[in-house]
């Protein structure tokens, strides 16, 4: 058997803290049972969960933490009164001490960030950090990256974008070579975002080994999962990002009402139950949990405030899977191929 | 009876030309029965469908065109091939000279926006045009623009895109005062859209008398209809109107699948039909079928180029709910007031 695979847990993050932590940590052991963890969390809340799942228990490390960052602390707010001692900074800091290969935390995405740019720094090469997001797609599923670490891109970190999506992509999707497409407007009369043609020249000029490059796509090629990878900057990708689920939830709203509505309807929907169970499956957002923050020095897994055990556990996998194959290195070594300063280093 | 509304009509925009636009136009004629037609075409396409429908012909004036602009047309194409003597540059240039009171086309919208800003010229005080779509909500219906005119936006132009949204929205949604929401990302680390940031000050600050100004909305609150005007500079608007497109699509097609995977599905299927047509028409793009232009000297709707004759009747009636209600005078009325400019030459 391999090596086990160490994450750190941020037990008082999300919703829920610990309540969905540690048995959403407890599932995710029962399917991959190499993995060991480093929890922090307040311990009065944290030790009778772990008690009630002694197999989790058997390979967990618990650190009592006091300070707890809240689902509304401003990033700034969360710095002060949460560095160097909060459950979040400390799951952050165990990746860096390498005490653990990724954090996971359903911590407040602002407070996370910035704790994780703060602790573990940018890695060689990349200017700035970036969020990725797993996104259902017709397909099976695509990474749409950035969907919400920075404001604007210049070329350069868009292909440094491309770079770290397609090497999240090798792992998740477990293609070789994942196909990148750059996210773009269709309206043919506009002049076009400056940074995202030239960025889409300089992916076809440097022929990247682990990109296969095809150009711009348009919104609704995200659903359609045309590539395996959509590149964008962080304000247009959380926009898309939210939009997306926003009409997911709106036409799920549409769908309840319609079959609500007669007693043919209700009848229809007893028969076709199984179907809308497949349905709602398929659209259920705890499937693909976990925003992934890449660029800094060591990964951080980002799972959604508001999920459950399954969503968390789900996280877990996601972080299992980065550490086992080598996220970070496959990322440093071809971001210092295509980037112009370590060119120039070299 | 007052006097009867004019619109001008590009006979061989999208993709079935005539085809869906004279059929169109008699459906609009049938529920608006003071309307009055300009129609820009080719005589042998249009003349026997005008035959067809006569109660249209008779309150028609036909104009014979050599020119079409095509689906595929580059903009600068079109203008070079089709500038002066194309249906869709003569029904445009029909607004310009007040033969009609707003131009309705299913052409490319490229071709469209570069011709209409080209025959128009920008509307006094407004830099740059726009692109306004109705965004089917939860509540009904939302004004969202910029989708895709022009890219990027400073403050002033995001203040100028509240003012015509919210001028469009009153009449399209009936609102004597709509609320209105500046599109931002959630994510609280980011330093912010400092565009965005200044325009919310500067809407908030001016207090306009047409706009109830609500602050920052996100991708979710589009879906939700959290206000009745959603303001967002181009690309942003792009991406997340045809992500909500593919979305809408994606899982239409999930639930098709799955409601025909089992027999227990196809029987609960023929049980519930009523409710699934009536979400069908709760998703139909054809009841909100229509972009508008605005900030040019003149109003111009582009219509779906793929839409059906009842798509097409609906972008002639939200023309003719835009002249009833003189649209470009509230327009230019309230984009005077909150003009630098406009203020300095007061």
């Amino acid at each position: 058997m391999s090596r086990p695979v160490t994450i750190a847990l941020d037990a008082m993050g999300g919703d829920q803290g610990a309540a969905v932590v540690i048995p959403g940590a407890a599932i995710a052991l029962e399917r991959r049972p190499d993995l060991r963890f480093v929890i922090y969390g307040n311990e009065a809340a944290v030790q009778p969960l772990l008690d009630a799942h002694p197999a989790l228990k058997a390979v967990s490390e618990l650190h009592h933490t006091d300070v707890a960052v809240r689902m509304d602390d401003k990033p700034s707010q969360a710095l002060r009164a949460g560095r160097y001692k909060s459950s979040m900074w400390r799951a952050i800091e165990a990746v860096k001490d390498k005490r653990a290969a990724v954090a996971v935390s359903a911590g407040n995405t602002g407070a996370l960030m910035a704790m994780a740019t703060f602790c573990l720094k940018r890695m060689a090469n990349v200017d700035r950090p970036a969020i990725a997001a797993l996104w259902p797609t017709l397909r099976g599923e695509s990474v749409v990256l950035d969907v919400g670490a920075t404001i604007g891109a210049d070329a350069q970190h868009l292909v440094d974008l491309a770079v770290m999506g397609a090497a999240l992509a090798r792992i998740v999707l477990d293609i070789e070579r994942p196909t990148v497409g750059l996210l773009n407007v269709g309206v043919e009369e506009v002049k076009g975002n400056e940074a995202v043609k030239e960025a889409g020249k300089r992916l076809r000029e440097a022929d990247i080994r682990l990109i296969d490059y095809r150009g711009f796509v348009e919104g609704d090629d995200l659903g359609k999962g045309t590539v395996d990878v959509v590149v964008t900057e962080g304000f247009a990708g959380n926009i898309a990002l939210k939009t997306a689920e926003g009409t997911a939830k709106q036409i799920a709203h549409y769908l309840r009402a319609a079959m609500g509505r007669t007693l043919l309807a209700r009848i229809g929907y007893l028969f076709a139950k199984g179907a809308f169970d497949a349905l709602k499956e398929k659209m259920d957002p705890r499937r693909s949990n976990g925003g992934v923050f890449l660029g800094l020095d060591g990964v951080v897994i980002k799972s959604h405030g508001g999920t459950d055990a399954l969503g968390f556990a789900s996280a877990v996998e996601l972080a299992y899977d980065m550490a086992r194959h080598s996220l970070a290195d496959t990322i440093r070594e071809t971001i210092a191929q295509v980037h112009p300063s370590a060119v120039a280093e070299a």
